[in-house]
């Protein structure tokens, strides 16, 4: 039975990336050896990481003056490197709060400085995002989450403030049109859009790179990974080699702009399927529906559960809903063909039939 | 040509870990995923960390009472985790100094408090492990660097000590029997005889867990990640994966002692041909000599070239010594067949030959 892999990460990549992956874990570009015995300081490794970057600022129209670097410990070791390195003492950074992730790095933020949460949509289970907040010119950096993989939100908007701006893009990187110069700091786990678990990918302006608030740890200091660009220690090599052929992929797929023409008639089709169906309703406000994690419930716990029974029978994975949100959520990631997405919404369809 | 891998690290593994893992990456276990697609939150993957976390403890015979944990960021992010969790400010640490990983840990643990450097053996360019010093009573730990990669030298003894003991053993663990138990805390860089890059091994004594010396950020916290399992936030799925089926196989093998003898008679058969051999010398105190990185130097640079050009010709992959030591390194890691390591030892042969 052919799988429809709809979970929310680690997640579907293409099926030719998967094919390249094997065929290099056996003998990398006919070396005679596999991509797991290089050397990271080999001309072999040096080429693939030099790709990796080239294809990050390509494929994102990254401006001059900015790093682009391939670490490890994901979002969630950005969480305190973010503030470790940027929210001095005796300083402020504000963080927007719209879910889970963003209410972590905030956490982590607080041990070194003072934290604003200038807004928040906890008061509705994080259903929306957040606007018309006012944001100090006072603080360090403002933090935003861009995509909230648990609830189903995103923001769209690159927000022209008077701070530095960093983001959190785990979950929507590579997946729409972004204006990098907006943003001093962008930080993604790979294991949505980028590539396998284990590599993170930063993006940062290089003059926001003196603003370093403290002595770090050297592996925790942006500035040393910059300066060895990403060569500190030995990096996640095949992790980093994957996202290497998944961005090359994207990049033959049309970039950027293609892909987000796809992704929005995915997201679409299903958010039409859930407004029309009657068995079903979407979790999020209409303005703040994320493309990339979309949540939705079934009008009571019977439906639920026979709609789960299903799409395990029918080869639909990863719908299940987070704990913290309930109910589905189908993740239309870049690699989830449109075809998956219609059989999931023509298996709606017959569910509704049969069940009302 | 077949290419004997020499290389330090990342380092050769067994071929089948190569045929398996690829396999895995098309398909896992017949489900119909790819291992690069699976939740680090299911059931397989659950199967894929316990499995690996076992092996870990039935390999090296780990205790009752001690966590195994698998982390990111390799033992450079140890240098800094160790101190930060134990080096109390008004501390003081104890360090053996053999070399360039060592003085990095120290580097790193002076942020934290104060260090002792109770030994080193910088004085001969690391070439022997110091003996004979004294061990402060009133040091919160004693860190160790078990085998060092760039100088050739290696640790043999678990050091019979009153303050509890840590080791970077990155690049001999599992090569030879250990006793975990005079240890509080082993790490180790996964890249040598554990796995692919990516993933850092970690044996903590719970008993040990509770000297947190201060409030450390999340992900750096070894509470944190022994609590929940190596999974407080998403793992190098596929880096873990890698290092469960080379533990398997290293299990098939019959295990560290069966593998320490092997090891014992390629480390001698390359020492008795360095010592034989008129065209080259060991770099390395008798007493001190590494099984996992035999280091040694050609009598003129004029020989030295020509070998390596040989080396390059026939396939041995991964020979030319680190900068810092010059002249010639063989890793003879775990996966490394007697079969290379006699190859190396006929060309060595022929070369002197050839040269005389």
């Amino acid at each position: 039975m052919k799988i429809h892999n709809f979970g929310a990460g680690p997640c579907i990549l293409p099926q030719e990336v998967f094919e390249k992956a094997a065929a290099a874990v056996l003998n990398l570009n006919n070396s005679g050896l596999s991509i797991l015995e290089i050397s990271h300081r080999s001309a072999a490794f040096d080429e693939i990481i030099n790709n990796a970057q080239n294809l990050v600022k390509e494929l994102l129209g990254v401006p001059e003056g900015y790093k682009v670097l391939f670490l490890q410990g994901g979002a969630s070791l950005q969480f305190s490197m973010v503030p470790m390195n940027y929210l001095p003492q005796d300083g402020k950074a504000a963080y927007l709060d719209t879910g889970v992730w963003s209410s972590k790095g905030i956490k982590e933020a607080t041990l070194f400085g003072e934290v604003l949460t200038i807004a928040s949509s906890k008061d509705k289970n994080y259903s929306y995002i957040p606007k018309g907040f006012d944001l100090p010119k006072d603080v360090s950096y403002f933090h935003i989450t861009t995509n909230n993989t648990i609830y189903g939100t995103e923001i769209f908007e690159d927000y022209d403030v008077k701070v530095p701006l960093i983001a959190d893009m785990s979950s929507d990187i590579f997946s729409r049109k972004i204006d990098v110069s907006k943003y001093d700091l962008i930080y993604a786990g790979a294991q949505k859009n980028i590539g396998p678990a284990g590599a993170t990918v930063v993006i940062v302006k290089e003059s926001f790179l003196q603003n370093k608030a403290r002595v770090v740890p050297t592996m925790l200091d942006y500035q040393v990974h910059a300066k060895n660009d990403s060569l500190f220690n030995t990096p996640p090599v095949f992790p980093i080699y994957v996202s290497m052929l998944n961005l090359e992929w994207l990049k033959e797929q049309g970039g950027i702009d293609a892909i987000e023409k796809i992704n929005i008639k995915k997201a679409e089709l299903l958010y039409q399927e859930i407004e029309r169906n009657s068995l079903f309703v979407g979790n999020v406000e209409k303005d703040s529906r994320s493309r990339m994690n979309i949540t939705f419930s079934a009008i009571n716990e019977d439906i639920e559960a026979k709609f789960l029974a299903i799409c395990k029978a029918k080869g639909i994975h990863g719908i299940k809903g987070h704990r913290l949100s309930g109910g589905f959520r189908a993740s239309l990631y870049n690699a989830l063909p449109l075809s998956s997405v219609e059989y999931l919404v023509e298996a709606m369809q017959d569910f509704e039939k049969e069940n009302k």
